[in-house]
């Protein structure tokens, strides 16, 4: 197949963030890119080739969609799988496939993949009411503390709540849901699975996702994650076993705790390029985006060494701050070397919201982790 | 001035390749780029925020496009410079400035304009019509061979043509022009210096134009060049020479020749993102594209080192084929290591159209240039 300055097309379900860096890479080889997305301000609407509005989780939004274009793929995995199962049925070629979209769609099924595949994953139990669990806790099946998750629509911790007494279970959204058991983690480590329909397949370095020692959220993603060889070995056999188990095609990002004892524990993954994987833009020889196209193309897979270490901080909107975005002293991280913000181009900032990432890239990690820290204390996203 | 994710508006004069590699960085920053072009099918036109169809030759059509933007640049200097001029006059920030681009537009203009700032470059002689030449041919004032070219608008080898005996004087196009003597180079070097309109400077590293034995064309630009470091500080000072002589505001490409003795004479100069400065998307801490953009809107210059050795291979059409483009051994060249192609997305290719180019990078510059070859020798650009 032709896909460069030809009549293929290429269509993404989603046009977020992850659909605006994905069409850095079509630009760049030419391939046309179709996109579909609820919203007409997508950060991708402007850019892509043809964009269409509609809802992503309507079947035959999607069915009609899918049947304009010669491969689809996703930038968000909530879309309408019944519509992809039905597209593949009638000859598309839809990556990464719908049976697998279906497992890590619902955390409970995902969890359940990993048991019956011999995946070492924390221990959970899964309730279909918040009562079924109120019950559980009651008759100690359940302990506090642990983490609660929707086992659907979960995202950039919506449906994720922490537990740590009775009273948080007042808190709940009524929903299907599960209980994890609470890992005391070393670290959490993220591992990026490259596989093409014709079984190529290439890992990324582990990364390591630093937290903030107080306020316990992701400050910063680490490449390569500062551990010894043996459990990055471990973390990497973990990933590829996790692809291998489901089949995959396209890009799996792999999230995994490190524990005490340098267990590897699988959390979750996600079907598509991720967060854990945006220093690759600066920092390695085949973009996370890159290796996403050539993936489920069926091309070669690229190099995923890196060139440099990379550390990533996301740009969140600040506390107390909503309306149009600002972004507060970027003139001084310009100034700084090796420092590559990405704007994604969502006009209005809200706090917490995720508005952009800056990659920081040095021959010496040690380095670009002092500057990563001088970024983060400088750079402020806040409104007009 | 707040450039990102808000009303402010960047305006480009045309929407070429250049334009499409400006675009990447526009989007990683999210500021809204306008762009005007000759053609409807430029290949920046379905990816920018704004597209207008119009002739950048027009003062009409340049004055009014460029009332609509907040700060102008150019990925072409083929335009209407009065326009230009009368949009600095009404308060528009222009960069390059129009007094540079009139300078550098006409090929006698700029060579006079070196000889006045005392930067060496060959000797020359101009001449406003095709009869003058001959006549000073005939009286021995030029000697054969010399390089003739036509002091305006000459591009890709258009308007460029070495003359060897008295018959091809038969076959130059009727135009005002200049006869330059003939440097026997040991190497043709280039050296992009970047500016902004605070007076902060940056030069990238030398890099060297590998000319194939036989054809005498490009055949490789090759960063870092392969010469000594007292070679490289003169060509890096002479191109910082030529930039401080037009107080230049923007990228500035500065091709130059080193003579047999090691003397740098200046060939010519480019306005803008330059063919020479490509590889630095894939090898260099901050791209030329990112740092025009950086240059243009008075943010701080990035780091121009390199992350690692790059070497660039252009895709131009091969002879004998016209028509719909195809790409042959795209797989083959995307299965190395190392190998970035950049399609430019014209759908049609004629012989020596610039198709497009290849990057290749690797920490070993050998290793790059072995590369560099293998790549050269498989990928054919074709037609269907």
């Amino acid at each position: 197949m032709n896909y460069f300055s030809s009549d293929f097309k290429l269509g993404v379900l989603g046009g977020g963030q992850l659909g605006k860096m994905l069409l850095t890479e079509t630009h760049k080889y030419d391939i046309h890119t179709s996109i579909l997305d609820n919203s007409a301000d997508a950060p991708c609407a402007q850019i892509c080739d043809e964009f269409v509005q509609g809802d992503l989780m309507d079947f035959d939004t999607v069915v009609n969609f899918g049947k304009t274009v010669d491969v689809l793929t996703i930038e968000i995995e909530h879309v309408n799988v019944d519509a992809l199962e039905h597209l593949e049925k009638i000859g598309k070629s839809v990556y990464p496939k719908s049976k697998d979209l279906r497992i890590i769609q619902n955390k409970g099924v995902q969890k359940t993949f990993y048991e019956s595949n011999n995946i070492a994953t924390s221990a959970f139990k899964k309730f279909d009411t918040i009562a079924e669990l109120k019950a559980s806790v009651e008759n100690n099946e359940v302990t506090i503390p642990f983490v609660w998750k929707s086992t659907q629509f979960g995202y950039d911790g919506n449906g994720v709540k922490m537990v740590r007494a009775i009273s948080d279970l007042e808190n709940l959204t009524e929903t299907e849901c599960i209980a994890e058991e609470l890992v005391n983690f070393k670290n959490e480590l993220a591992v990026i699975v490259a596989r093409n329909p014709n079984g190529d397949i290439a890992t990324y370095p582990v990364v390591e996702m630093e937290f903030h020692p107080e306020a316990n959220q992701v400050e910063y993603v680490i490449c390569p994650a500062r551990i010894n060889d043996k459990v990055a070995e471990k973390a990497k056999n973990t990933a590829l076993n996790v692809a291998k188990a489901f089949d995959f095609v396209g890009l799996l990002a792999v999230e995994m705790f490190q524990t005490q004892n340098d267990e590897i524990l699988v959390n979750e993954v996600a079907p598509r390029t991720h967060n854990s994987g945006h220093y690759s833009i600066e920092a390695s020889y085949t973009s996370q985006f890159e290796q996403h196209v050539r993936a489920i193309l069926n091309l070669p897979l690229g190099n995923t060494d890196s060139k440099v270490a990379g550390i990533m901080v996301n740009l969140v909107g600040a506390e107390g701050y909503q309306g149009e975005v600002v972004y507060e002293n970027m003139d001084k991280i310009l100034a700084i070397d090796g420092v590559t913000p990405h704007i994604y181009g969502k006009k209005h900032t809200r706090p917490f919201r995720k508005m952009g990432h800056v990659t920081i890239v040095n021959e010496n990690i040690e380095e670009a982790r002092r500057v990563a820290e001088q970024v983060k204390n400088a750079i402020k996203v806040i409104s007009k």
